[in-house]
């Protein structure tokens, strides 16, 4: 074993044992792939979120007119959307994670400054929803609901 | 042991028996809870809610600025729409139980015809979010999202 193999070693027992303590606490860890995953989002880059999602994740946001059902349904979704979305800045707000076991709500209200297509920016007042569940070693979310802060309703014509 | 005794005792065995064999399936049990919660909800009556809820739920609807946490803030919350609510109709839509041992996750579309203060029927459509947790031998709500479909949104300025 020469140095450079022992200084290999000990340069990745130290890098995992970081990566432990850095998320001593689920919730911190749960928190951080939301925000990494917030981030490419913001970006334009959707996978972030796909990489998170579980097969069988359910899905709620305010563009569409029923729950989407699937990773696979997700996929093809989002694949619409791919470099249309530029968040220029995010503000998380009250982060809340209740883990029970394997199970974990994260939910949190977030306000995000978007670039719209005519170059001006909204702020858009967001509340979220996301369930983890800790299967093969990772956090992955079965569930996910984005909604907006008090909207209009769009109101249907009674039947 | 008189006559109407052993009946008594007959008749409420049957009943446990027959209790248990209705919801052989947890996730029968869950969406009869709800809609029986919902059932009150629409006549006005939010204690079928706040029976289920936890101590620990935590609670988005359209109306509210930032998550709601904690069952008394939903007391409160509650107490001020008690016997305001008129629903006429109510239509669940696809509902779907996700269970992982002692959790479920809930989801649904819903519409409801509901009766304005002016005496008008408006239709209402909604995606609804219920984690449910096995507490106590009983199933209870620790979080509710509920949100509007394809609203538009409360914009805020970009600050």
């Amino acid at each position: 074993m020469n140095l450079r193999t022992v200084l290999n070693l000990i340069t990745a027992t130290l890098l995992a044992s970081y990566a432990a303590a850095a998320f001593a606490d689920p919730a911190d860890e749960i928190i951080a792939l939301e925000k990494a995953a917030l981030d490419r989002w913001g970006k334009g880059d959707p996978q972030g979120y796909l990489d998170l999602y579980a097969p069988e994740v359910t899905y709620f946001d305010p563009f569409v007119e029923r729950r989407v059902d699937g990773l696979e349904t997700m996929r093809k979704n989002f694949a619409l959307i791919q470099g249309k979305v530029q968040i220029v800045k995010m503000d998380m707000i009250g982060a809340k994670v209740q883990r029970h076991g394997d199970i974990a709500i994260l939910t949190f209200n977030l306000v995000d400054d978007g670039r719209q297509p005519d170059g001006s920016l909204v702020s858009v007042p967001w509340n979220c929803t996301e369930v983890y569940m800790r299967m093969g070693g990772k956090w992955k979310i079965i569930h996910n609901h984005w909604s907006y802060i008090q909207p209009a309703p769009k109101l249907l014509p009674v039947k």
